[in-house]
């Protein structure tokens, strides 16, 4: 007796069968027609082979398409296994083969990439086009399939039955295929309800990846109360406020870099009718009390709800709730903080012992709760290294303060241990940033003698601009602590990058570590 | 990775140690006090034998003590076996034995019913008194169990692990345990708190009975906000308003009756601050409108929300949510409905093969989601006839309108097929209370050649009051169909009643039936 993903659009198809499910450009399907086309869907999915436990991926911008997907995969009795559409051709392969799709969903924009990487992609065996255009004729037509195959009933995968596998961690050399539950999925989705992040009669707007995990959860908060959602393909300024405007949006998911982007986009200057806006959720990191300032002016009477998570967690741990947002609430001092506990976690700050750190010491983020993952897929070492007696280890590092607010520093991997303090390189970094002759920089430690380890930064200078050592080290001492600063500095044409943009840490410490092992959190 | 009931009570004690987690009477403890007595009491059962799984009772009124003894009992790796307090001694002993519980807790109020039972209460070893004067001899005294155990870690049962066993069933001959677990509950007090039935910074008065699935699980609700509870020991409308005062309670769970007395009490006529109250939680039947009315004006702007469920959905159902409560939102004419699949339910109306009936048709209310039992207590035959393929049967009769709403009318195995119509006792129940010599009425359905059954109506008549069987025919005929109408009616002196009130109405049809069987559904 537990939850399964797909009950709430059987809820939603009984209660509201002639409201919108879902919009989608000029496309609108009410819930009936919705779960009509889902049992289609499935009933394709299975007539092509699928069997219970099968993994059907898809690399795809958000659509109604990618929404029916998420829904008809358990309804087949599927496993969903979104690529992440940042990522390379290689990496995309891998995840792939390792999750042993058998069917892969592929829309416009990502049709090249996906011939591309035909040939390695061993274990699909069903391509399925679900653009808009004709299907290629090595593939199967999305909407042919949909029109053709016969309604299948739910096959009700549900509690501890796999639901997905999510791929992640781009940073640390091989992705992690998270493996999430239907119960721990519901878990996240009603979760995020009760941090009320979705409310009655609203309209959702998918308007970050609908690969990602967030944006799978605060959807499924959505779900549980039958609301519409309505879908961009991507994030961009415009088709967000149009999409608000068409669509009457109440609830969105963005990154602050988002709404940074859109606050201070032409767009916001025409008078648009943004007024059906209720709620912003972000994450990914704490919002600037400028930008809010923005954001707030732009979108009066608009909630902003932080959460901070990762795929593990699918995706809560903390919530910083609206009244820590507005000017008065911020007399309090935690718009810098991820937020406290959620109503189904409890978090802790641990040394590398597991043992809780004093507050507003910083350690470990650790998190327990119904949502935790079941574990990385074929991984069972670094599945036993990342949770422990049902505690999610979430390798960032932060503090709690008095209040149980939690503030995230650094990843713990990039912490630096030097003479006995920690550095955390984040801070390092944003000092070394604010020199004008700095394009982007990473900081690591490096082996020493004396201190254990040092701090050093790899600094990308702005063309055609010039600094030296000493002179960005002289910079960062008028910034932060002496001990903070960096001991050296190599300057490079630029940063290792994985997929998912973020620098590669690993890369550019271990011309320094050969041959020594570091310690790590 | 799942829910555990106790994880609300360590995020609490992490986020607000300093907060009230309870009130009662002149008792308060904050949630770091209430967290190290639960922990001690949890030691002290241990230290007094408890085993992991051991069932441990409470034969008490509502008090800040039964709220630890909810807490400690599954921290200590015990189940939950609260006793219905307005149950017989012989139903408890019954209760007791069969849960094989080991440990009980009286209050004052019960002592005199525990020291009746004692002897037949075979399988409890340690008892326990929780009241507020000196110990019996033969028992152990609460306070001071708490004051010297050790507080010893949580058992951290979750998930599928037993968390209680709830006695119900009164009117059917035996009662049955029906057996909740820490994930079924987690999902029930998470899907009140979709349905708003508690908000951030809440305080939840306890007003209705702690040992009932729907106080336990709208306290959870609250529980998961770490929000303070406050409790009187019963019901009455003084207790409640001076508790709603001195406390600032925010959301309260009654039942229409108690509202009833509450808003017609002339305490609400002192002009006392009930500002606070933001909330009622009402469930067992619908409200009228006319107790409607008198509540929402004698407490402006107070929200309503029904909950329709049973122990055995622990406890939802179905929900009406308070904009169907307005004067506005009546004209919509759900306020007679018991409301629609809640956040985390499925529901549907089927026919005895299980066949969803049309809209407008009524069969019995079946239920599916994460929150129904386990099943019933060492009874695999009775669980197996309520939980089919994971939907709960509940027995009672309703139609669904073309909205989702669902009407209750009746308990299906008290309806009545006369000549191959349905007809709900209840309906004709309510005709025949309307003649001023009736005080109380039973219909039922009984043996007949020509009809199948026929309507048959167990009347007790007011204290010097008469009536004749032909007046009392007459008197329904104008109020409902001539087959509705009871064809026979026997006078009574009184009504067999369950120790809960309800009409045993398997013991009215007996003399009737012998020798026959009835259809049931």
């Amino acid at each position: 007796m537990t939850m399964h993903y797909t009950q709430a659009l059987h809820r939603a198809t009984q209660l509201f069968p002639h409201k919108a499910a879902v919009k989608c450009g000029d496309r609108s399907f009410t819930f009936r027609e919705f779960g009509d086309r889902v049992a289609r869907l499935a009933g394709a999915l299975q007539a092509q082979g699928l069997q219970d436990g099968d993994s059907v991926a898809i690399l795809s911008l958000n659509s109604d398409r990618f929404l029916e997907y998420t829904m008809a995969v358990p309804w087949a009795g599927g496993v969903l296994n979104p690529c992440n559409i940042r990522w390379s051709g290689p990496e995309i392969v891998y995840s792939l083969n390792d999750a042993e799709s058998k069917f892969l969903l592929v829309d416009d924009t990502f049709l090249p990439l996906a011939q591309k990487i035909r040939a390695d992609a061993r274990t699909v065996k069903t391509w399925i086009y679900c653009g808009d255009k004709a299907a290629p004729p090595d593939m199967l037509d999305y909407e042919t399939l949909v029109k053709q195959a016969r309604p299948v009933p739910d096959a009700m995968r549900q509690g501890d039955d796999l639901m997905g596998v999510f791929y992640t961690g781009g940073t640390t050399g091989f992705p992690k295929g998270v493996m999430v539950s239907h119960a721990g999925v519901g878990a996240g989705a009603l979760g995020l309800l009760g941090e009320r992040a979705a409310a009655p009669d609203g309209v959702y707007l998918h308007s970050a990846p609908m690969f990602h995990g967030a944006d799978l959860t605060v959807g499924g908060a959505h779900w549980l109360l039958g609301n519409t959602q309505a879908i961009i393909p991507a994030f961009n300024p415009e088709a967000v406020v149009d999409a608000i405007e068409r669509h009457r949006v109440t609830h969105g998911v963005l990154v602050p870099t988002m709404i940074q982007m859109l606050v201070d986009h032409p767009v916001m200057k025409q008078g648009r009718d943004l007024s059906s806006l209720q709620m912003v959720i972000y994450g990914g990191s704490p919002i600037s009390e400028a930008v809010l300032d923005r954001a707030m002016a732009a979108l009066p009477g608009v909630q902003f709800l932080q959460a901070y998570g990762m795929t593990e967690l699918f995706p809560l741990a903390t919530c910083l709730p609206p009244e820590y947002h507005t000017p008065e609430g911020r007399k309090l001092g935690k718009l810098r903080s991820a937020g406290r506990a959620s109503c189904i976690t409890e978090v802790r700050v641990v040394d590398p012992e597991g043992i809780e750190v004093p507050r507003g010491t910083v350690g470990e983020i650790i998190v327990h709760g119904p949502n935790v993952m079941k574990g990385y897929w074929r991984k069972p070492e670094q599945t036993a290294e990342a949770v422990r007696d049902g505690w999610m280890h979430t390798g960032d590092g932060a503090y709690m303060d008095e209040d149980g607010f939690i503030f995230v520093v650094d990843r713990i991997k990039d912490m630096i241990v030097t003479g006995g303090e920690n550095v955390y390189s984040a801070e390092v970094e944003q000092a070394v940033a604010q020199h004008p002759a700095v394009a982007a920089s990473a900081v690591i430690g490096i082996p020493s003698e004396q201190w254990g380890e040092s701090v050093h930064a790899c600094v990308v200078l702005r063309p055609g601009q010039a600094a030296t050592e000493e002179e960005l080290v002289a910079h960062c001492k008028n910034l932060i602590a002496n001990y903070k600063c960096p001991r050296s500095i190599s300057f490079v044409e630029a940063l290792p990058l994985s997929g998912a943009g973020k620098v590669l840490k690993t890369k550019l410490r271990e011309p320094y570590w050969q041959g020594q092992s570091r310690r790590v959190g």
